[in-house]
């Protein structure tokens, strides 16, 4: 089945994205798979406000204080092959829940250099909790993520193995 | 006169780019100028390649070396307005040719919030020098960025105070 | 007269600071412009809390949220020479109050290397105003601020031009 | 047995650090990881020139280029407690080799508050590998990396299990 376009999301390669080897420095993917987690919430018309903390004096009239916050408990990375500058890239995403209260999302990035073939260059995993900002304990997860999460699943094929 | 869209360009602030305070962190501005200068060229079709150094073995078949270097030896930004995570930013780019060897880009952020007027939150500039890169001595600016910036000057209304 | 040490600091360039050019990324020097200005506070004796935002939760006991919040309202920087990989750099912080409500630090980076002389490779600017975090109107600067003014001017020759 | 100074390393929290839910953004730490990594390096005698990429006209005099590159190819990290700006941190670097041509080296990042128990807050991992950097074949990892892993393995207890 192919995936949504809220799931299959696409940037390039920046130079600042470089360091001085002239290709990708390995933690900025950290940030690409964050940013796609955004976007990909975004894309499925989640506003940022309801998942991410924004002052109260800038929050959209109407809209509550966040009921939970979601920090990252586990992150990881596998890189395959270099990214250099102007390197358009492919990120597939998918979102896993986990339990209740957390879930994870993994991304595949593929380099799409025009006139070769499609190689995928490297993974991410993002892995998130639910907790109560104030008291930081565990609580479940927030609505608008659940629904993200099971239309996903629908999306990807159903069942999937946790 | 109209911009043409690879002289105005899109963002979203990720949240990522926030700090503590709840609003963006202000050096990632710098981050997104230099963003927008490589999109920007990228639309008016000079490859990524032509302009930032990549590595020999991941160089487009039949592509010279770079010829010049275009390190950026001044910047500056204003900031006007808070800019929170989600904030969907317009940004329009304004490059200058300053003399043979150099040349400025100036960038101008619109917070664009639905069910807001679009308001002015920051402003940037990047000032940009060629060099040969192993000397490092100065020289002309690449045939590629003459171009550009041409029909920048064009686009933007022709003549404009230095 | 010798500045004390909490004007006077030092970092060393990291590889992830550098980009495919082979040279720090120039938007790295504006963070650690911000670094060496929390750095230098903190060796003065004031605690970040009391500067910075703290979650509720963390803020150490007895100590107050913040009366005024100093976000950078302008920035800049001069790059003059290419800094590499583990070159050691000198920082000279220069704060300076402008007015109640407002003051800039000006910084200076001296590259450092074994065997050569110290060469001034990059200049920055942060200015920054004191704003009620809430209502995000001006404000006077924070009483520590003040004293950290203060005891920069004295230490730096008195008097000194805005 | 206690850690030599330079697999136990330090660093604060800075504002830049932190996202809008006040505390350090989860990326942030790969980057400490890294810079941890080339502080250890030096602190035991290795110049970051001898290991990271320099342009030929900022290698020190007599220093060979590079016969090999330590590229990233997977990192992780765990996130135990929430860091907020000006926390302050040791970090405990255990490098290990895994074969002729890689090494990881595992952090632990120790908050220390004063005043406080110090408290497990995060562990990270990166696993490095020698490629030859023109056409990234695998090779031996250099010379100098290989007594830096024998010098901690050594300090760290003798034989360590894979």
């Amino acid at each position: 089945m192919a995936s949504p376009s809220w799931l299959l999301l696409h940037r390039t390669v920046r130079f600042g994205d470089t360091d001085a080897a002239g290709v990708m420095h390995f933690h900025q993917l950290l940030r690409w798979c964050h940013e796609a987690y955004e976007q990909s919430l975004e894309g499925f018309g989640i506003a940022s406000a309801c998942v991410f903390p924004v002052p109260a004096a800038e929050r959209p009239a109407g809209l509550e204080p966040l009921a939970a916050a979601l920090p990252i408990v586990h992150c990881s990375a596998d890189f395959r092959r270099p990214l250099v500058c102007g390197d358009p890239l492919d990120i597939e995403l998918e979102p896993v829940r986990l339990d209740p209260g957390s879930f994870e999302v993994r991304y595949r990035f593929r380099r799409v250099r025009a006139g070769e073939e499609p190689l995928e260059a490297a993974l991410g995993l993002t892995r998130h909790l639910a907790i109560e900002p104030t008291s930081r304990q565990r609580c479940a997860l927030p609505e608008a993520i659940g629904r993200w999460l099971e239309a996903a699943a629908v999306a990807q094929g159903g069942i999937r193995p946790l």
